[in-house]
């Protein structure tokens, strides 16, 4: 089964968002053993978007489209489809309540073009949106399989792995399976990893090995076919083996883990508090630490002391510190560290001071900073970095490093 | 002059990358006044990939194809137009000595298919490269304008702006001026937002009208088309004028700028510092504002009281607070808020209390929120949300609400 995901939205052909959407698609669509062959990006224009339409019916059995599912006049997706496949559309009963629910949660006004969100393909199953208004569909008219998602993020995704996975499977007809698994290293750059793994990477046949490299990180998807799943599966674990004795020591997790849901796995597995103390990071580390549900329960608590008057006054940083050694220097680190835990009363206490840029500051350069970590009240270990790159990359790599550092301290202490 | 984009690479259809580029590009052109009417993804596989420049040529005059210029055997890009448009490939120059002058100066071998990159399309225009090895083109034939691009979009943003736009802008046949303009607003639906102005939108030509919608706010995108560029501002002067008249209580600003832009402007200009005490948000509004170069002057700092505990011996919230009202309380707000405030010796404390979900927190449903927001050590002003959202949409529209609130306060501060 070749597919082909055709975008529709003129904001798209304006440079005002990017197509997310194919991306996430084509890499679902893969994990199951469907080819996409192409993706299309029309505009909110009939006639363009029929066009599309036949050219994707020339040459694929199953198009995927996205997008034009709202309220207003631009979304012309549905009825669109349904006069070039001489379907009428219906209201859908779940989805109209679906609708009516959410505006009486929401306490806000339902006007009559939201009834247009309801409408179905006549003799689609329907994909429930359980993230917004618009419901998804799939249909199959003379051999060719349609299936229509809403464009936003946040609610084609969740759609698609609940309920458009699951009606696609029922349909396919091939018999080949394919297994897909990402390996994630952190602390080694791409070209060093490949270097370690070049004859690996040369010889590559079943699995395959794709290195692909993104804000410090490096990951290895390996991709194995087989008519058998659990045998696709051994292909994969045999090259995993030989992967990890060669680079095993910068190996963190699998898939779509982060070192973020490493760090907060560890934390509730060995009922650790944990509490920060942000400088440069502003809130970055406990944004993303309360973002994974369930984890929350390990953070007591931080401070953001983006000024010295917070470092001095509520975190009780020296005064001889900051006027000796300075905010940006490993005693600062420390001391936030250790009083950040100690004020909220948690087991350990992670700091992150040092330079984002643009600007230098301290007389010290872009990208120099402290990561300070003490653990029951020790006085904390401090590691220094001197990274390169812009303030946003800084700061992402800061908070990278952070878990990282943790990590490995974490396992220093399990081990001993 | 219409325009297509064709991204070759078949690690877009894997979805191991975003197509970038066609944002990009999309966006550049529409400044120039060009029109982009599709965009195109095809993987490394000539058949296709010149299937696809055909069905370009029948609907476009001027086609760009990014990627698939490297020196690898799956990049095909030229030898694949080559045979397409009838036209040799050459070696050129300049381009060889740049690409010898790069293996010298990095001290790496040089090996034959690195050579591959110097070649061109015959009677092409060649722009350069400075910021990898493979250089763009551009060449006519029969009436079609065809542009290829180096994939790493670190090679073609650079290569476009400085070669790419001048080599099309004295091609431009039409003289028409094209600008754009975008206005933001948040607090109001997409569906009621274009309800008021439904006759507008429905009567829309020049300017043309555009809404979008995303993370609880409404964008609406005016464009005008006109051969003197100041008739096209007045143009877009005169809609937006009609626009605010009605919906004006919503807009807060215009183009690529948020809430937080705004927020961060209006704090520096009126020399007032803030000071954060989040729960539910765990540090997402410190994160974002301090992401904003510069703005961190403004932010003195703040808790991330996530915890109970927390709450009670950090920022003093009172026992008979929590016992009584609970965490997620109009009162628990205003004194976090006030509290923070004064711990922080800040003019504005603004603090964020409620249940991100996924679950229910004291009884209270998933989506209450309560921002408080304390000025010049007056007692706080309470709003209540009632969002509808998953965890992650929650807690960025609470921090969206926040700014909000605060903005739309400091202005009434302002006003009286």
């Amino acid at each position: 089964m070749n597919a082909e995901i055709i975008a529709v939205g003129s904001e798209l052909l304006l440079g005002q968002i990017t197509n997310t959407n194919a991306r996430f698609l084509s890499g679902q669509l893969a994990l199951i053993g469907i080819n996409v062959y192409y993706h299309t990006v029309v505009g909110d224009n009939a006639t363009r978007f029929k066009h599309a339409l036949e050219i994707a019916e020339s040459r694929s059995d199953f198009i995927i489209i996205t997008g034009g599912l709202g309220p207003t006049k631009d979304d012309l997706t549905k009825e669109t489809v349904a006069s070039h496949l001489g379907l009428p559309l219906e209201s859908d009963e779940n989805a109209m309540e679906q609708i009516e629910l959410f505006f009486k949660r929401t306490k806000r006004e339902m006007t009559e073009n939201n009834r247009k969100q309801a409408l179905i393909l006549q003799g689609a199953q329907v994909l429930p949106n359980n993230h917004g208004m618009a419901p998804g569909m799939v249909v199959t008219k003379e051999d060719k399989l349609y299936m229509l998602l809403p464009g936003p993020p946040s609610e084609l995704e969740p759609m698609f792995l609940t309920y458009g996975t699951a009606a696609l499977v029922g349909r396919l007809s091939s018999q080949e399976q394919i297994v897909s698994r990402v390996l994630r290293f952190f602390g080694i750059g791409e070209a060093l990893l490949e270097n370690e793994i070049e004859d690996l990477i040369d010889n590559q046949s079943n699995p395959t090995i794709a290195p692909l490299a993104a804000e410090g990180e490096v990951t290895l998807r390996l991709t194995a076919k087989h008519s058998v799943i659990s045998s696709a599966i051994e292909l994969i674990d045999e090259m995993e083996e030989k992967i990890l004795s060669r680079v095993g020591q910068y190996f963190y997790g699998y898939d779509e883990i982060s070192l973020m849901d490493e760090l907060a796995k560890l934390l509730k597995e060995n009922k650790l508090t944990i509490s920060c103390a942000e400088s440069l990071t502003g809130g970055m580390f406990q944004e993303q630490f309360t973002s994974i549900p369930g984890a929350g329960g390990s953070l007591k608590g931080g401070v953001i002391c983006y000024t010295n008057e917070v470092k001095a006054n509520v975190l009780h940083v020296r005064k001889e510190t900051i006027e000796h050694d300075g905010v940006v220097s490993r005693k600062c680190a420390a001391e936030l560290a250790e009083n950040v835990a100690s004020l909220m009363n948690a087991d350990i206490g992670i700091s992150f001071t040092g330079v984002a840029g643009p600007d230098e500051l301290e007389g010290k350069p872009v990208g120099t900073v402290y990561i300070g970590i003490s653990v029951n009240g020790k006085p904390a270990a401090v590691e220094k970095l001197n990274l390169g790159g812009t303030r946003a990359a800084n700061r992402i790599r800061t908070v990278k490093y952070g878990c990282y550092f943790l990590l490995k301290k974490l396992k220093e202490i399990q081990e001993a």
